[in-house]
């Protein structure tokens, strides 16, 4: 019997390899001699540098930077075994997470702490740079990064500007890229995201992402202007597409900004964590797929993590069944059917309050698997009679 | 394939009728041809004449009685097709839940309305009564029945005494037996019943069972007494012992006044359930065995209806898998699976208050069984190719 668990982080719960570690120990209770390989998934936000680096076999590097609201932290990024690639994931340093909610300031908060985890990562000589955008507090459109990595900012009298607000981003008459880091260049980047909307509009940054990050209604037509302004500068600067290009929104804008700044190519968080995960060859002789994420429902169609395994799996062998544990099921799943889930199953033992069921859930996830499990062995062994 | 659905009511939210259409909707989803037998179970208490009724395909006769207090109520017995067999439970006229918490008290609360209820059923020319002790309100030692049925109290000076309170049991110098409604003595009267417990002391009826019927701690005393004198006095009335026979402390004592006034035998109420329902007959060729009720934990090993059915499936044939499924699943089950339970699942799709579970209680209970039955079809069709 071979088992491949792939789930994705539990929020506010379980990493993706706690939840991984979690379900293996029910496994092991009803099959302790199966294979059971735990790919912890990622899909570019949160979680994404410690899939990776697992799944790379790497290791994780402690360094100094900012947070969102330029405050020192201690922040990590992640290096593949034979330190060729580095993995920085946006919501390490410039991540919601990283403010209590009254904290949050979408004018204010600034990814330059990311740009300094970039830096970090290019001093260890690697060839190349997977970055995870998602999970951003900022909407920025990068302009921190672009500072950090030496880009700089002049006003239409010529003179150099210090940007401290997304709106200051009005008063950028010219950008200037020469004097950013030459080794983004020679390397390699990668812009980990499943988000593909624009830079600016009705399905911009600031529209789409801000609200969750504190940008109020009123708030909003004045940040897209900024946001497109910068874009415009950026073109100009960089002589690419940038405010239309897909992905050129995710992260704040973080994407316009690498996008200008570097040679980077956008690529699904999920597939990227996949094919490092060689998950593929690892599916294609496994009895049993097993995947999960704090909630699943119909918005999990829409590129979530397990919905990624589903039709990937399907693609490798449609008879290998996926199934799949959450916290919160919906009551909507009707559809998940029909695109590779076998079963889906929630790891709430009772009704009890969210702190409870956040509290539990390693245990609860582990008593889950435990029970699939058994009717999976029950039919293995019955059919062997 | 062939599937036993054989739920207990899930407590505040299904009855077991209501359970097992659900489980069946769920399971029609995935095997749509299958044959699948509902035995909706009880155990003697709430639930256990609507059970009977069902497997016997009888009709629910409505009359009028009395609730705990005394106040008129419609209440419901059943009567099996052929007519010879009615069923009553304690807990429909004098149960609990007629009563607001508020309501409840355990001195004045009567089981009269049962014995209105025993009479009305002897008017339906049966030849069997089956009597489901469990859920009561009371703790009367069953005078109230007794009075209803025909008995008379007599005090020390001699005179006919009418009781309305249980600490009037103390009044009770003689009572006499030899108005008892006569059809009493030609029927077959079965106590369905998993208590065991004796009338007094401290396995008895007041100190086990009185205290979640609002008994306090200083009245336990002077009650368990007044049931103990009133025991001694059904013992003279009737030359049977009384007092310690096992089961006489089921429903507040009503046990101790059925067995002196009548041939009665005390039975198992889940096993009575499944002899009706020929419950080894339907389960021998079955696939699958469904069981649950509100909760499964440590305490369902204590004689509780998934216990039952567990056990009786293994017995019938130790291969079929029995899954149970629950409202809420404690986290020390480990021990179920080593008496007979395949596996064990809960039916809640997310943290939620208890309130907004029993709202959607048969709607979650369906998609657990539907997943489930995902789960088995999969490796049904997957050995079949």
């Amino acid at each position: 019997m071979k088992f491949v668990l792939a789930p994705d982080s539990f929020k506010e719960c379980m990493t993706a390899q706690q939840a991984a570690s979690a379900m293996v120990k029910g496994l092991r209770r009803i099959f302790p001699a199966a294979e059971i390989v735990a790919i912890p998934m990622a899909d570019g936000g949160e979680g994404t540098v410690s899939a990776l680096t697992t799944i790379t076999q790497g290791k994780i590097i402690e360094h100094a930077t900012v947070d969102p609201l330029g405050r020192p932290i201690t922040a990590c990024f992640g290096l593949s075994a034979d330190g060729h690639t580095a993995f920085v994931e946006v919501a390490e340093a410039s991540g919601l997470n990283r403010l209590q909610h009254h904290e949050r300031d979408p004018l204010r908060a600034s990814s330059y702490g990311t740009g300094l985890q970039i830096l970090a990562a290019l001093d260890h000589d690697i060839t190349s740079l997977v970055i995870g955008l998602g999970g951003s507090a900022t909407n920025d459109g990068g302009y921190g990064i672009a500072a950090a990595l030496g880009a700089l900012f002049y006003s239409s009298s010529g003179e150099e500007i210090r940007l401290s607000s997304s709106e200051d981003l009005l008063k950028i008459d010219r950008i200037d890229l020469s004097h950013c880091d030459p080794r983004l260049t020679n390397i390699k980047i990668v812009l980990a995201s499943d988000v593909t909307n624009p830079l600016t509009g009705t399905r911009g940054a600031t529209r789409v992402f801000g609200p969750q990050k504190g940008i109020t209604p009123e708030m909003l037509d004045h940040l897209d202007s900024a946001l497109n302004h910068y874009g415009c500068c950026l073109e100009s600067a960089s002589g690419k597409t940038i405010i239309d290009y897909p992905g050129s929104g995710a992260a704040g804008g973080i994407g316009a900004t690498l996008l200008a700044l570097t040679g980077a190519q956008l690529q699904s968080g999920i597939e990227l964590v996949m094919k490092y995960a060689d998950f593929t060859h690892a599916v294609i002789d496994a009895d049993y797929v097993f995947t999960g994420e704090g909630a699943i429902d119909q918005q999990t169609l829409y590129g979530k993590t397990p919905y990624g395994i589903a039709v990937a799996t399907h693609q490798a062998n449609p008879d290998i069944p996926v199934i799949a544990v959450a916290g919160k099921v919906g009551n909507d799943i009707e559809e998940l059917y029909q695109h590779g889930f076998t079963a889906i199953f929630s790891i709430n033992p009772r009704a009890q309050t969210l702190e409870e069921a956040l509290k539990n859930g390693p245990d609860n996830l582990t008593q889950t698997i435990e029970n699939i499990a058994r009717l999976l062995i029950q039919r293995h062994s019955y059919h062997s009679i």
